[in-house]
This record gives structure tokens, sequence and C-alpha cells, in this order.
């Protein structure tokens, strides 16, 4: 089944769930999807409906919709399920959520393209190389930033993944990459920020461990939370052990988040993320 | 605030949400909650409306719905959020659930009136008369049943909730009785149904134990699943430890799943629950 | 079945574990639990055995071990579980950690006494009074501390919990306490230190919330961690919520937590702590 | 680090830690780690020590501890780790935990080497080959267990993993092959036996699925539960997704019960696997 999904955000006033979803009933959708929030007197909503009978397409719906949303001030994001989405995803010396991802899209649990691995290592070459995935080695350097964005350039993608890029990407790349960028860090947030959170864990004596996916903002390990996964440890746990066992959050919350993000089930409110189901 | 709520079920429509949304609309309703699930092309949907401004008391609204509900073929539940909900506490031995939820009452967490306990057993009679809660000791035997009624029959209650009561009622009592019932059951359902579901845990070797809050039907441990709650064992742990620990999912479960059903978020379904949030 | 156990920490040595079983083999000692653990070349053990044909007291165990003691310069702590421990709880406002443990007490699942309970508020002493606890209300001002040491005095108890007691105790009240204090704080340490967390949680938008019961050092919230619970939240779960859930989090850690302490399962390295099964 | 581990299981008698750390400690073992267990009046433990400074050879050991063994009737299993260990792994069309598997293995996460891979089907064939890991078509008919035979007969596996292989191997397999097998369950046994747990799950509306890692006994999913992952799910899900959100359990489950075997930490006991850290 093709869908669309829109999600809206306004105050929150009377009449405006019936309000949108007259309109679509008027332009033949037949909803699958609705839910909504409300939150500080503002109103949240996602509607997702069937496109067989639907009288619009994407830039037709945009305009259409253009009254409503200027009457109640609504920003809104519209979605059309039609193609796969793209994504990159960049990693470092550790694999384990980049062969996750390409595990999942193998099995199509993902439904997604892998439009090409960037990394600031070698590593990753060889096996990303037996799927056929593009590769790029970024060196350390000046231009490291910008091969990135030549990359992304190149392949026309709908997000980047962050699996477990352990290098800071600047503000300046930010901007320039204009794209929402989706990092997984290991530690369970706001604990532990910084690059060797596992050590952290185990000099503080937590005794669980956890993983978060986030969006990528320029104020490090700050963005909004996506995805929180956890597990229990104890004494007996090595920061090796650690590192080793919390792979599986990492894994799980990265996975999570990349998949809300690209069924538009994500809107970000205040630093915070409103997830629908 | 005071508010009602309505859950529909009804064959999936076009449409169906818009004519709900608009005939609650035009009664001055402001929705503050509206969810929906379709599933075998059945339609489900509950909303939540601020009752200031509401021009119809509940018997008006079952009358004015009506033309609504014949039209579509609406199966209805509806709830004014006016008064505090009564329960009934059955119990047993076991009283770490009857008193858990003696705690979340007398702390607001629960908003509710318990209006009495009943036991087969006296032991929870000086606990429960501490919290001048009506305490009544229905004997084993022939009239047992029938005492539960009338103490039913004495005090109206919403719904009656079997905290570890360890007699199986009969669908004698159940027809009489006419009320939703709500069982703990000491597994992790559907493993290990009848009266010594940790022993069996233990001797499976299960890894993970849990709790299950369940209607309760004429099937024993069949009823409608509401809520589970689980927690992860090893081999060190006795069939006494098991009993002990499990204690946490039990009490969780059950409260979780009173909440739930006083507050009017679940309808049933072929034997499964859909649950608001 | 009477049992001592003992916790030995020293520099791991070949032959350690053979010393120790065999002095108390050579006693009489019926060994039924023994665990140990190896971290940064020290070594950490704990025995338990039955004291049914074990040829010591208490004050003799220590001065016939006092030569193994010395010579391989082990820290050790002794326990014999003859009679029920004492301990005194203090609280605020906010009372289900209180009445879980008064509820745990009651059904035997905390084999304990409770000796008092002081509280800077008036709400806990009505339910406190339903059940013989003695209750001593310690009015804000200069001589708080000084009434919480008096009623320590008068009680001998072998340790304190705070049961989100919301005032910081002085460095100079733990020395004179000079007892195990331990306290239960409404968020995933280190997460969320201070008063309000469940309202940072909120504002930071994390996707789990939890609690941590941990031992009372003089810095806030920087106590050895003694045992953490966690549980999902959505953005629909307001702050309220929130507050509401984690309150399940907290009476489970602080619980679990009272009880490891107790039975002599925890010792403390380098702001960390070792728990045996 | 080279360590030699051993678990003994033998009836409880006073001195057999003793008994059995002397034994090492005069043949020169460091013992790093030990974890002890009792049960119905049986004694099971498990020592790891260093195998520098350690005087005899695995054959050299069986003979020394013969005489112990013999006078305390010890059921024992010994292992020496110094080399990587042998698996093969049989699957059918879901190929997530086996993908799983070959990832873990490929960032060294598990240490072991992959010898074969066997399927009912041929899709795993192109993925496997991406890796260089020898893989058997053994289709369908009479023939299907003597070709599994012939590939374990022609490459020595120290163990079998069952990554979601849906056919039922008979009693006959399992005595010729004489090998540990190990099954990953898309079920939280013993709820849902059989092929299709997720369609019973969704049916009875359970509100937690999970997955168990068990040995293969004669009797289908009836064998030791090794390890059991859950995950919590709700109405709006449906069949496919629970097959889908399910793979995280079974991935977890399979690889967690696979190293603890590899690593000799896993001893079988009426029916129960008693698991040490």
């Amino acid at each position: 089944m093709q869908t669309a999904s829109l999600i809206i955000t306004c105050k929150d006033v009377k009449g405006i769930i019936l309000k949108v979803t007259s309109f679509l009933y008027n332009l033949g959708a037949n909803v699958i999807d609705l839910e909504q929030h409300i939150e500080d007197d503002t109103f949240f909503m996602r509607i997702e409906w069937d496109l067989k009978d639907f009288k619009l397409n994407k830039e037709e719906f945009a305009e259409e919709f253009s009254e409503i949303k200027n009457k109640y001030e609504i920003n809104s994001i519209l979605d059309y399920k039609i193609e796969k989405k793209k994504i990159a995803l960049f990693c470092s010396k550790e694999l384990h959520c980049l062969l996750d991802i390409i595990n999942r899209k193998n099995i199509d649990e993902l439904d997604i393209e892998i439009a090409f691995v960037a990394s600031n290592f070698t590593k990753a070459e060889e096996l990303v190389s037996k799927f056929d995935i593009p590769f790029y080695h970024v060196k350390k350097g000046e231009n490291q930033e910008k091969e990135l964005l030549e990359a992304l350039g190149k392949h026309k993608v709908d997000c980047v993944g962050l699996a477990r890029y352990m290098k800071i990407l600047s503000e300046d790349f930010l901007i320039k990459a204009n794209l929402p960028i989706i990092n997984v860090h290991h530690s369970f947030l706001p604990s532990f920020i910084g690059a060797k959170p596992y050590d952290e864990a185990y000099a503080r004596g937590v005794k669980i461990i956890g993983a978060t996916a986030h969006y990528v903002t320029k104020e490090l390990d700050q963005g909004q939370i996506i995805e929180q996964e956890i597990l229990r440890i104890n004494h007996g746990n090595s920061i090796n052990e650690l590192k080793t066992l919390g792979r599986k959050c990492e894994k799980e919350a990265f996975a999570v988040a990349l998949k809300k993000h690209l069924e538009n089930k994500i809107v970000v409110y205040k630093n915070r993320t409103i997830i629908f189901n």
C-alpha cells in the first residue's frame, strides 16, 4: 500500500482535528492512522492515509493545504511513501552499528537504500565492499568534512546516520549538509557525554548502562533524544565487557531511531521528540 | 478538569473519525485526547473531551449519540469522570497486592474508593481495619460465593480486583456479579496456568518470570490479558525467592490494569485487549 | 538456619581462597555460599556458613581470624545473622517508599524491625502510628539534625534509610551518626542530580527514567550506587505522570538496596559497590 | 591470558571447595574465578585458573584429578581455552540470527570459527559466500540429515547452532551427531511451542513477547533453557511487526547462549541450566 503522512504542529484550537480530517476526506483520503498529542497548549497530529483514490500528488497537496496551514499557523511535515529512502552512514573503528544496519537492509527489515559509507578509517572498507556499497575514506585533516560534503553532494540522501562515527562534526558542516543527522551515543544520556562513556560508567559504578540515538545539533550530545536502550550490569563486568555488552543497546537504539525518522514519525518540539506509533 | 470519554468499535468506513468529531464539536466538546486503531477492517477509537462547555450529561449523550451509533452499528463505552470509582478487592493469604493498592489509594496515586475487602482467610482483617475499610470473611463452603454476592450487592462497585484471591470463581458467580473482574496471575501467561506457577517456572528452568493481570472469564487464566510484567532471574534463585521477587511484577501488573480499566481505556476484541494511552 | 557471613578484601595472592576456606573448615564451618571477585589485583570474597557445628561466636571469630587478617592485610566485614536488623526511616512528603518498606516488613518480605520513622513533615504520622512505629517530627531549624541524632541515640539501629527524605544531611551529621545511610534518589544517576529530577528528565526529553539507591556521602548524590531501576516513558507522559510512574523504580531500588545491605552482601571499593548474590 | 576451567557437580560434602582448591594450588594454579552453587544437597562449582605456571596439560589434568573425582563421585567438565572454538550454523529462510553471529565473529565479539553453514534453502548461500564460509544446501528429503551428518563429519565442530533452522532434527540425528546443539525458539518458552509462535502470541493477546535459546533434546522445544529475552509490545503491533520486533530477542538470546556454552559456563541439572558468570 502506498501512503502519505502528514505531521502538523499548531496552537490547540477547538475543531482542528475536524478541519484537517474533513479536508482529507473531501479529497478521497482513507485515513489509516491518526495520532494526536497536546502539550503546553500546542497541538500535534500525525495522519496517514491510503494514496489509492486520493486526488493529489505531493506538490498539489502542499498547495491545496496552504490555506488551512496559513489560517491555523501550522508547521507541517509531509511525506509520500513511494520510493525507498536513501541514507548515508559514517563510521570509525567500531563497526557493529554499521553491520547491523546493513543486515537489516539485507533482510528487508529496513526498507532503505544505503547510498554510501564514509569513514575516517579504512577498517570498514572490505566489509562494505562485500555488499557493493560505495565507500569513502575521509582522511584526518582539514579536507575531511569537505570530502564528506562532496560525497553527500554526489549521492542525494534523505538522512545521515552516525554509526559510531567518532569525530565531532562542525557547525559549519551541519549547516552545509542541511540534512537530518542521527547519532548513536554509547551512554544513557544525559549521563556520560563525551568520548569515553563506558570508562566513566565503570568508574561511577552504575548498575545499568545504555545507549542513546539522537539528532545531531551543534552542541555535542545535546540533540533531541529519539530512542534509548539500557541493560543491567554488575560489578563483575569489566570496562571491556561493558563495551561489548553495550553494543546491544547501541545497535537497537540506532536502528529504531533511523526507522522512526524515515517513516516520518518524529516531530521535534523544545528539544524533545514526539514520536508517533 | 472533568472529562468524558467514549470508546467506539465499528466497521472501518471512510469518514467515521470525521463523523464523530463533528458530532462532538457541534455540542461544544474540546477534544483533549483522540486515539484510534484499525484491525481486521474494524475501527476502534477513544475520544476524551473537556466537559466544560459541553452541552450534554451522560444520559442525554447516550440519547443524542444513538442515531450515529445505530447508523454505523457502533459498540460504545461511555464514561463521565465525575465521581471516584469504587472497587472491591478479594484476597487470600498473600497480601502484597492488596496492601499495594491500599497504599496507592492513600497517596492518591489511585483516585479510587475501596468499598470493601473480602477474603477466605482472616489474615488481612487487622491490616485492612487500620484503614477503616470494611472487611468480609467469606468462609470456605457452599455459602462463600453467596456471601461475596451479598457484599457486592450492599456496596455498589464499578469493578472487582482479585488481589491474589486463590479461589476459582464459578461461572454462576460471574453471571450474577455481572461486573468486570480483574485478576492477577503469578505467571507470564500463557505459561504456567494454575495454582503453583513459581514451582513450575523453577522446574522448567526459565530465566525470566512474570505476572499477568487479566479479565476473569469462565475459563481459568484464559481471560483477556491487560498487563504483563517480567523480571530476570537466575539458577541461584530458589522457588521461595521466585515467589518473593515475583511480587514486584504482580503488584505492578495488577495496579496498572486496575488503573487502565477505571480510566475507561480498555476495549476487548477477540480475546485481546486494545489499551489506549 | 542461623548463618555467619564474612566479606574480605585484600591483595590478590595465590592461595588466599584456600587459606580462608581451610581456616573455616577446621572450625567446623559448613560453607553454604562462596563468591569471589578480582579487580585491579584486589581480591574480594564473601563466604557464608552454617553456624550449627561452628565453634566460635562473633567475638571469638574476630580474635581467631586476626592472624590471617594481619598477615594478608585483609579488610573484613563480619556478620552473624542471629537477630533481626533494626532500621530507622526518614521521610518528607512523598510516602510511597516508606509505606512500601512497612508493607514488606508486615508480610515478612523484609525480616527487619523498623525502630522509628522521622520526618520534617507531619504527613506520615497518622499512617505510621497505625503500625505502632514511633514517629518523630523534626521541625525545620537549627535543631533538626540534633533531634535526628537524639532519636538515633535512643534507638540503636543498624542503618538509616532515606525514604525520599528531601533535606540534605550535613557532613557533621554523617560523622556523628556514624551509620550506613542509604538514600533513594529519583533519577537514574549520574543524570539529574538535585531536587527536581523528573522536571529535568522531562525537559531533556529522555525516553527512559529511573531511580537510584546509594550510600549517602558528604557530596550530594555522589555516594556509591547500590541499585538502579528504570522504566520506559514516552512523549505523552507529563511531568506529573513521570513522578507517579517513577515511584515504581524508587520503591524497588530502595527496598532491594536495604535488603542487600542488611544481608551483608555489599562491599564498597573505589566509589563502586561490589554486590554479592 | 590462556586459562583452563573446570565445572564440577557432586554431593555437597563439607570441605569440597577446600579439596579442589588445594589440589589446584599445589599444581601451581592461580585461580582467577570461582563460583559455586548448592541445590538439593548437590554442589556445583566452576573454577577458572591461569595456565601460566600450571603444571598439567589437559590430558594430564584428567588423570591427576581422577582420584578426587572418583572419591567424591564428581561429574566434571574440563576446558582448556587455547584454540578458537568451531561451530556449525544451520538456518532456513530467516537469516537475522545467522548474520548476527557472522557479524559478531567479524568484529571479534565472538572469538569463534564458523566451520560451515547448512540450510534447507539456498537463500543464505550468497551472503555466506561473501564471508568465505563453506555452505551446504541440504535439500528436503530422506538424505537431508545424512548430508548434515556428513558435513559435521568433515568439519570437526564443538557445537551446532540452529539459527532459526525450521526443520525438526530426529532423535537418530541427535544421537549420531553427538554434539551440543543450541536452538533459538521464537517465543518465550514454555509459551507457544511449535512453528508459529508469533501468530499464537498475537491471538492470545500477550503484552510481552520473547525468544528462548535452549539445548536441543529429543522433545521439541523442551530442552534446557539457556537464555531468554523479551520485549514489550502493544495491541497496535501486527503479527508481522511482532516477527520483526522479535528478531531483536532472537539474535540476543542466541548469541548469548552460544557464548556462554563455548566459554564452558553452563552445566545442566534436572532440565535446568546453571549458568556461571
